[in-house]
């Protein structure tokens, strides 16, 4: 049974903890941001929050209305007063970064930091992500201190990005690292796709109409012109269900005609 | 010479346009919701809003308030009261979708769906991406208009995204799709990774001042501490110009002592 998020009121949790990164915020200014980073943190499964000097004290009201109902990541979240204290139990610590800077230090997209971050936690080293105040971001002692900076490859002719934005990314990039879903499927709902056989017999039915009612006469054009239909028929996946409202389009279709 | 993205008031650019999605909101409740919406967009390159039957009409002052600076996007927005001509001189349209649908439908993962989506652009296609209302999401006439669906993988548990924040992600993965930025590299500012040769001229240096003040004198454990020293100075990369700071400690530890 995994350890998984509560908070004092116990409400209802939003999902397993485990080991996930600790997002440490870094002296941010409006209880808001936070509020809202919490939401993108648990839209990611990252759980854990460090907020290093607040600028204007911790617990805010705002925050928690800001959160969406991610109030256990808030609940639980951890006041340090510096960053030295916030990260002193971590193994690694990375730091975000949205502008160049003349230093020497390992650069990574949100994409490899999340991998990084993935491969450190499952070695069972206790990782942390930083993330600076909204406006000048980390300064040179905060970066001085991670191992490595993360750059988002975002428009670089409009690079604000709010901090909530900037968490959400790294969350959703956090969460990918587990993910498998197929990048793309086709949901079937109770029916299924339709075989070959159910197409081709539809397309017999379909044929055997347009057939009779003169549609298809030209002989020298009648081949191609089933093939068309067969291209069209084939194109995307149809079901089985589908195939039947088509023999009922078909069969009423026909009806009407013979009525009249 | 590409166009580029510049507003009523000329100021300056946020990029250059391109055939990029357009992003249709369908139904927006909040103005300050497409304001930070034409933010994320303007992140990722997305520079091509539609709404469709915004709530409190349009334009809405606070939507430009909300926008960061993003202003272009929504200078250029188009309202139109129907999803069907929102969508009508479009090729493909996708619809986000974030709760299970009792649908016959493709269902592609953002990554998945900022992928096709690039492709459909680069054979010439006019493509959309719908995002619905802020509570309900898309309505079911909606979907029935959409090639396919796009599902975040996100935390199962806690899937409340806020409409920017779902915006953000589609954007981020659509600059992705033309970004080659190395996962991890090492800034180095000026200087270069040391070469083996001048990792070694510093070695050779560190272990001829510990031979002199005595710190390698057990004859049997010396090759093992300095395979480990080698260990420890070939674990990261190492910059010839800390190689410098280093001789330099070296130097100046050993002249303190010397003194002394």
């Amino acid at each position: 049974m995994e350890a998984r998020m509560t908070g004092r009121d116990g409400g209802a949790d939003i999902g397993p903890i485990g080991n996930s990164p600790v997002v440490i915020l870094v002296r941010p200014q409006m209880a808001e941001n936070i509020g809202t980073t919490a939401r993108a943190m648990a839209n990611g499964g990252l759980f854990h929050m460090r907020i290093v000097a607040p600028r204007d004290g911790w617990p805010q009201e705002r925050a928690w209305r800001a959160a969406s109902g991610a109030d256990r990541i808030l609940d639980a979240a951890e006041v340090f007063e510096t960053v030295d204290d916030a990260i002193a139990d971590l193994h690694h610590v990375y730091a975000t970064c949205p502008r160049p800077r003349h230093i020497v230090k390992p650069l990574l997209t949100a994409r490899g930091g999340a991998i990084e971050l993935r491969e450190a936690t499952s070695r069972g080293l206790k990782v942390g992500l930083m993330f600076g105040p909204e406006r000048a971001g980390l300064d040179n002692e905060d970066m001085a201190r991670a191992d490595a900076l993360i750059r988002y490859p975002l428009n670089p002719a409009f690079m604000s990005l709010n901090l909530a934005q900037a968490v959400m990314i790294m969350a959703y990039e956090w969460w990918l690292t587990e993910d498998n879903t197929p990048p793309r499927e086709l949901m079937t709902n109770g029916t299924h796709v339709a075989t070959k056989g159910e197409l081709e017999n539809f397309m017999g039915h379909l044929i055997r109409e347009l057939d009779d009612c003169g549609f298809l006469r030209n002989e020298q054009k009648r081949p191609g012109m089933v093939r068309n239909m067969r291209h069209f028929f084939t194109r995307g996946e149809v079901t089985e269900q589908e195939l039947r409202t088509l023999h009922g389009v078909v069969t009423e279709l026909v009806n009407r005609r013979r009525v009249r």
